[in-house]
C-alpha cells in the first residue's frame, strides 16, 4: 500500500477502506508515513469529509495507537460526559455529584486546559489539599463506594491525536467535523466508558459558532458511538453568552457548590439538570424520562448530591468544609464593580470576549506553561434578557492586581445594552441520539 | 506573517496577495516552512484553485527563487515553443529549423525526458558527436550567426519548481491546473523568451486527458504570459493517437528529417506547420498568417530549413551528413513487423499504451538512471481512419534484442480494428490566445 493512492482517493473524494485508515494512522504514528503526507491527506478530508464507516475506523484505530483504561473493574454503567467547552462551563462539579448520589458509576477523567479558565483539574486545585493523583487501584475502589472519583487523564491514550492535532494545529486542519469527532471520541472511547453524554456548546463562545456546524459534529459523535457500540447521545447547547455567572476557577467552584445548594443560575442549573438526567438514562434505559428529571432535581433539593461532592473531595485527601463555607477557597485581593455606562436590556453578551476579560486577570492559559491565578477571575450580575439602570453593577471582578482597566473595558464593551429588550435565544437548542 | 494564516485563507478560498505568495515561495525554498505546511497549502491550491492576479503572483515568485537566463544579446524577438508532452512529438527538431530559416531567432534549451521515449537531448545524442554542451557566450554567438542553438537546461532555474515538484508527486497535487500552469510557465519565462508558443496536448496519452482540461490549463498559461508581460498563445492539439509514425529517439530524428524534406507524416507536418506559424507571428505580429502559414511551407519544400538543421548539426560538432543520409544514425539489430489480425478500419489507437511498447524496447526511462536505447522503437504504418488487411503490417518494432512479445502484444491490442470506418477527431482542436 502507498499512502500517495490513500491521499488520491481521498482526493477524489472516494471512501476510504479499514486497511488503508489503518496503513495511514499506523504509519503516521510509527514515523514511517512523513507529515506532509499526512498533512496532505488532512487537508482533503477537510474539503472531502468521510462517511460513517470511516469515521468509526478512523476513530478504532486510533484508539488502538496507545493505552485503553480498563474500567471493567467498576460496577455498573459507567457513563461519562463530555463537553466541546465554552466560557463558565461549571457543569461538570455539579453533575458528577448528582448522578454519582442516584448511584451512577462516574470515573472521571479530566485535564487542564488552555483557554478563559483552566479545565476541571485546575479547578478542583482551589480546594485546599484535594489530590486527583490516585492510583488507578484506588480510583476503581472509590467509584465502587462512593459512585465518584476524579483523577488526572494517565498513560498514553491516543497518542495519535496527539501528534495529527499537532499537525492539524499548524495547517489549518482543525476545524473538520470528522477530525474533531475522532479526536474526541477516540479519547473518550480509550478512557473506557460504557455511554457517553456530549454537550456540544454551538455560538460565540463556543469552537462551533453555527449551530448547524454544530449539529453536523453532534451527529457525527452520535454515530460513531453507535458504530463502536457506546451509547451516546448528544446535547446542543448554546454558547452565546457565558453559562452561569462565574468565569474563574475558585469562582466556579463556589458557583458549582452553590448550584447543588438550590441557588445556582437559571441557565446553568437548568443544563446540568438536562445532562445529569441524560447520564441516568443511559445507565438505566428502562427509567422514565420524566420521573428521572424529577428525581435529578430531588438530589438537589434534598442535599444528597452536595453530600456526594463532600464526601468526594473528603475521600481524595481535601477540606470538605468548603462545601458548607466557600470562604475557605482562594480569595482575592480586590474585588471591583463594572458600572453599566446606560439604562436598558442585556442583549447579547459576547462570550468568547467575556471570557478573555477573566483570562486578562490570570484566570487561564494562554499557552501550555503559563501559571494560573485560582482565585481571580468574574462574577456576572446581568445576563441577556436582564434590566439594568445605569450606574448598576453588571459585573464584578475579582483580581490580584489593581490594574484591571483592559477587562473592565472589555466587560463593557461586550455587554451590550438596549432600550429595548431582545428576545432571548433557548439555552438548550436539540438533542441529538 | 504566518503560514497558517496563507494556509487558512486559501482553504477558505480567498485571494493571497503577492507579500503572502512571496512568503510561501521564499520561506518554503529557504526551508524556514516546513513541508507538511507546504503541502497543506498545495492540497487547499487543488480545491480552490487560483486568481489570475494569483498565478502571476505565483509564477514569477518561482522565476525569482533562482537564476534567469539573459537572451538580451541575442538580436529580434526570441520565440520559445514548449509541448505539454505526448507520445512521438517530434515537433520541437522540426520547428525550430522552419523559424530558424525564416530569420525568428531559436534559443532552445532541452531537457532529458522520463516517459516513453527521451526528451530532445537525448534525441539529438542519436547524430553522431553532435553537443549541447556549449557555452553560454558560444550559443548566444550560434543564434546570432544561425538564428538556432540548442543547449542543455543549465543554472539554477527555478529551484522552487523542482522542490514544489517534488512534493507535488508524494502528496497526489501534481494534477492542479495553477500548479501545472506554473511551473511550466516559470521555467519558460526564466529561459528568458520574449514570447512563447504552447502545444497543449488532450488525449489519452496525455498529461490532460480531457480537452476542457487541457483548454483551462492553456488559459491559465496564456493568462500568466499576458500577466507578465511575454506574449503567449496555445494550441490544442489531440493525444488521442501517437503523433506521426515513429516513437523512438533515433526514429524520431530519421521522421523530423523526413518532415524536413516534404515527406513526413501528414498530422506530424500540418502540427509543426502550425506551430513554426504562431512562433513567426508572435516575433512578427505585423506579418499576415495566411502569407506566413505559406511561407512556413515554402521554406519546406525549397529545402531552407532542412539546411537550417544542417548548419545547427554542423555548428554544434555533429555529422551534417545525416541530413541526407539517415543510416548514419543508430540502427537497432532487429526489425520485426506487427502483423494485423484482421481486416477493416483503425479507429482507435490508445496512444500511452502504444507509448509503452516502445518504452519497454528500451526507448525511454521508467526512471531518472535508466539508460535509454537510442536506436529503438516502434514506427506505425496504420494511423486511426486507415484501411487495413488481415496479415499486413500494422507496424514495425526497432529492437536489440530478440524477444519483443509484449511490445507486439501491447500494439494489438491498443490498435483497435473495426469493420465500418470512424469519424477521426480533429488534429488541432483549437487555439488560445
Amino acid at each position: 500500500m502507498r499512502m500517495y493512492d490513500v491521499i488520491e482517493k481521498k482526493r477524489d473524494g472516494k471512501e476510504l477502506t479499514k486497511e488503508e485508515i489503518h496503513f495511514f494512522i499506523d504509519g503516521y504514528t510509527n514515523q514511517t508515513i512523513p507529515e506532509y503526507q499526512a498533512s496532505a491527506l488532512l487537508m482533503a478530508i477537510y474539503y472531502q469529509g468521510m462517511t460513517d464507516e470511516e469515521l468509526a475506523h478512523l476513530t478504532m484505530e486510533m484508539v488502538q495507537s496507545g493505552e485503553q483504561i480498563d474500567l471493567s473493574a467498576i460496577e455498573g454503567v459507567k457513563v461519562d460526559k463530555h463537553s466541546t467547552g465554552g466560557v463558565g462551563d461549571t457543569t461538570t462539579l455539579i453533575i458528577a455529584p448528582i448522578v454519582a448520589s442516584l448511584g451512577v458509576p462516574v470515573a472521571k477523567m479530566s485535564g487542564r486546559g488552555l483557554g478563559h479558565t483552566g479545565g476541571t483539574l485546575d479547578k478542583l486545585e482551589a480546594i485546599p489539599n484535594f489530590s486527583f493523583e490516585l492510583s488507578q487501584q484506588t480510583f476503581i475502589e472509590l467509584v465502587n463506594k462512593d459512585k465518584l472519583s476524579v483523577i488526572g487523564q494517565t498513560g498514553n491514550i491516543v497518542p495519535a491525536d496527539k501528534m495529527l492535532y499537532g499537525l492539524r494545529d499548524v495547517t489549518a486542519t482543525v476545524n473538520s467535523i470528522p477530525l474533531i469527532a475522532s479526536s474526541i471520541m477516540s479519547k473518550k472511547i480509550a478512557s473506557g466508558s460504557d455511554a457517553i453524554v456530549l454537550d456540544v456548546k454551538a455560538g460565540s463562545g463556543a469552537f462551533m459558532k453555527d449551530v448547524h456546524q454544530a449539529k453536523d459534529l453532534a451527529r457525527a459523535m452520535v454515530q460513531i458511538g453507535k458504530s463502536v457500540g457506546i451509547d451516546t447521545r448528544a446535547i446542543i447547547s448554546s454558547m452565546e453568552q457565558p453559562l452561569g455567572s462565574a468565569i474563574g476557577n475558585a469562582l466556579e467552584i463556589k458557583e458549582a457548590i452553590e448550584t447543588l445548594q438550590g441557588r445556582g443560575p437559571e441557565d446553568l442549573t437548568e443544563l446540568s439538570i438536562e445532562l445529569s438526567t441524560q447520564m441516568v438514562l443511559l445507565a438505566h434505559p428502562e427509567y422514565s424520562p420524566e420521573e428521572t428529571r424529577e428525581q435529578v432535581k430531588e438530589q438537589i433539593t434534598n442535599g444528597k448530591a452536595l453530600e456526594a461532592l463532600r464526601t468526594m473531595i473528603v475521600h481524595q485527601g481535601g477540606n470538605g468544609d468548603i462545601v458548607d463555607d466557600v470562604s475557605l477557597l482562594p480569595q482575592a485581593k480586590y474585588t471591583i464593580d463594572v458600572p453599566a455606562d446606560t439604562s436598558g436590556f442585556v442583549t447579547h453578551m459576547e462570550a468568547h470576549e467575556i471570557g478573555t476579560s477573566a483570562m486578562l486577570l490570570g484566570a487561564g492559559r494562554a499557552t501550555k506553561d503559563a501559571v494560573i491565578d485560582l482565585a481571580v477571575g468574574v462574577v456576572l450580575h446581568k445576563k441577556v434578557g436582564d434590566r439594568v439602570e445605569k450606574g448598576e453593577s453588571i459585573a464584578t471582578i475579582y483580581a490580584n492586581e489593581k490594574d484591571v482597566q483592559a477587562s473592565i473595558d472589555k466587560i463593557k464593551q461586550f455587554t451590550v445594552i438596549k432600550e429595548e429588550k431582545e428576545q432571548t435565544p433557548p439555552l438548550i437548542i436539540d438533542m441529538i441520539q
